[in-house]
This record gives C-alpha cells, structure tokens and sequence, in this order.
C-alpha cells in the first residue's frame, strides 16, 4: 500500500501547527507512520535554503531568485523525504507545498505563470492526496502572528501583498475543489478539528485506508 | 550607449582566468569599465547559493535541486548586477553564464529540456553579446584541474560525466555559432589571446564601440 501526502496552507497566524498535531493524532490511531515535514526546509540541504530565504539581512532578494530557492528546496524535499515515506506507506504531512508558492510568488509577488511552470519540474508532478486551506482573513492572520511575535522578512511586507495571496489561495481552491478543502480558521479549534477528521476518514475511505 | 555582456565557458582547467584578464585588459585599454562576475556567484546572496552547491558535504543534492539553485543565484547575478551594469554602459565578463547549466545539467546530469525552461525565467531572456567556449579534451582538461588541487564535489564526478558535458558544449556551439566562439584551449596562451582579441574586435566595430 503507497502513504498518503497531505498538505496544509494558508497565511501565518491560520493555526496550522495545532492541526497539523490533530492530523497525526488522527493517523497514529490507525497504526500509522506520519512523517511530518514542512516548505522551505525538511532536509538538510532544504533547511540551508530555508536560512538563506528567512534571513532578514537578504532584504536585496529579487522575486524571481526566492521563488527559486523555493523550488530547489522543494525539489529536494520531494526526492530525499517525500517520496521514499509515500512509497514506504506512510502518511507524509507537509506545513505548505506548491499552493504556498503560487499564492505568495505567482499572486502575491506577480510572478504569474513561471511559478507553476518552475515548480512541476521540481516536485517532477507530485500532488499532495488532500490539502487542507485554513481560510483566515489577512488582517486577523497579520495580527495573530505579530502577537506571536513571529514576523520574518515576508510578514513585514505591506497588507496588499497579504490580499494578493488571499486572493490566490481562493482561486486554487476554486479550481481544484476535490483535492483543496477551504476550513474556516475563525471557528473553534474543537470543530475545525472535526470538520477535519471527517475529510480524512472519507479520503482513507476513498483509498482503501 | 548600452555596455556588453561576455562569458567564458568550458570545463575546468580550460584557462578561462588567464583569458577572464586577458578580455579586462582589452577593454580597460579602450577606457570601458569592466566588471567581472563569476556563476555560481557575483552578489552576496548567489555567493550563500555557491557555498551550498560546491560544498562536498552536501552529497544528497538530487540533480534538481542542484540545478534549480544554480537557476536561483543567476536570477539574482542577472538582476543586482548585471543588467545595472550593462545599462551603464560597462563591460560586463562573466565566468560560465547559461551554457554551464545546459551542459552539466541537462547534457552531464541529463534533465533535457527542463533547465533551458527554467534558465528562461532566471535570466528574463538576457543573451550574452559574445561567448567564448574553451574548448579542451575531458581528459586532458581534469588533469590539469587536479594539478592545480582544485577537485570539487563536480569535478569528482566520473568521466562519462564530463564526455556528456562536452557533447552539450558542442551542441550549443553548433547551434548557435554567431554568439559562441569556439576557442581551441590546447594552443598557446598567445595564440589564444590573439584568437579572442579578433572576435572582440569584430564585436566593437558592430556594435560602434
């Protein structure tokens, strides 16, 4: 039997990290191996990257070089982790994969087009099974993340940048409904937690799981 | 008037420094300014890129990854310092440039077409004015790079490896003779230089410099 590839996304402050334990959580009660990784990093070489893009002082940056590097991290995370546990049978959960790249880099940044084009060379075609979109409002998401005192170089970039990747993330999720499940972020954890599970037992059911 | 963009490319041990001073000095004597880069490098965030890629730490790489990083710190030599330059009216010489890529990457490494997609979005579509392929034997050209003990993780690679990067050079050179300018790398130093002064004269005098 070939894992499972989970992803999850949406803007900082979303509630990510809480879910992401409520999706291990979910599959550990199966007898199943999770392994948990997250974009840009996962690997070693993955996390030189991720130093590297995260780095307030590379405020120079072109766009076009971090989508890039987003890219060469990916690529490596896919070949060396991703892969190997989908094919060992285990359930791989990654905190943000190419949907991020193309809201921040092709909407956000306005990149437009490159960005899918560069980033199906790097995961060589690879598309998460489910992907869960924790739909927040930019403005509520800014303030919780800046209350956690987690602001890097991409959280300090000006509010029209953080409307241009909401506004990517809809329109992922209005193309492709059957992998992309829009959870709204402003309920309860305890529901946005159940409303989770339900997905998850009927893509385990969909896949024999 | 807009300056000139030159790269030397060809295996290791091709003699490409000697003549990187040899094209400074023909400028400089025609009062230009020249600036002088080098791939993987040339601004502070493509240098991070190189120390990543020639590290032989990092033997995990998937070619990919290795690619899409050589992509991301060119993005970056292209926008920070090489098209201000050029707008400038300067010289600019660049040690390897695209045609690296393509030959140890799609030819050596063996992706295709990917990396000339891909290099597309990283340099915008910028084409150096002239190229000079130094051209040397695989063998003879590895011999004379570990003389100089000067072996990285590339150049540690099997011999198969540098005969498919040749056959790539020998492909973009045929394809595209207008630009590239094979350089016989196993003549004298002299004779060299007096092959590239030519080619660059040729070039001065059609582009009115």
């Amino acid at each position: 039997m070939k894992g499972l590839f989970i992803t999850l996304e949406g803007g900082d402050g979303a509630g990510k990290s809480t879910q992401i334990r409520n999706i291990e959580r979910f599959f550990r009660r199966k007898g199943l191996v999770v392994v948990h990784t997250r974009e840009p990093g996962g690997t070693p070489i993955s996390e030189k990257l991720r130093n590297i893009l995260l780095d307030n002082e590379n405020s120079e940056m072109d766009p076009v070089t971090e989508m890039m590097i987003y890219a060469a991290s990916r690529a490596q995370n896919v070949r060396e982790k991703i892969l190997p546990a989908i094919e060992r049978g285990d359930i791989v959960i990654c905190d943000r994969f190419v949907d991020s790249s193309v809201a921040y880099q092709a909407y956000g940044r306005q990149l437009g087009d490159m960005v899918e084009e560069v980033n199906r060379h790097a995961t060589g075609g690879l598309v998460p099974d489910i992907t869960f979109w924790m739909d927040i409002d930019p403005e509520a998401g800014k303030a919780r993340a800046a209350k956690a005192g987690d602001l890097d170089r991409l959280e300090l970039e000006k509010m029209d940048f953080h409307y241009r990747v909401y506004e990517g993330y809809r329109r992922i999720a209005e193309k492709d409904p059957d992998r992309v499940k829009r959870i709204d972020a402003a309920d309860t954890v305890d529901n946005i937690r159940d409303h989770i599970y339900e997905c998850l037992e009927e893509l385990c059911r969909s896949k024999g799981i």
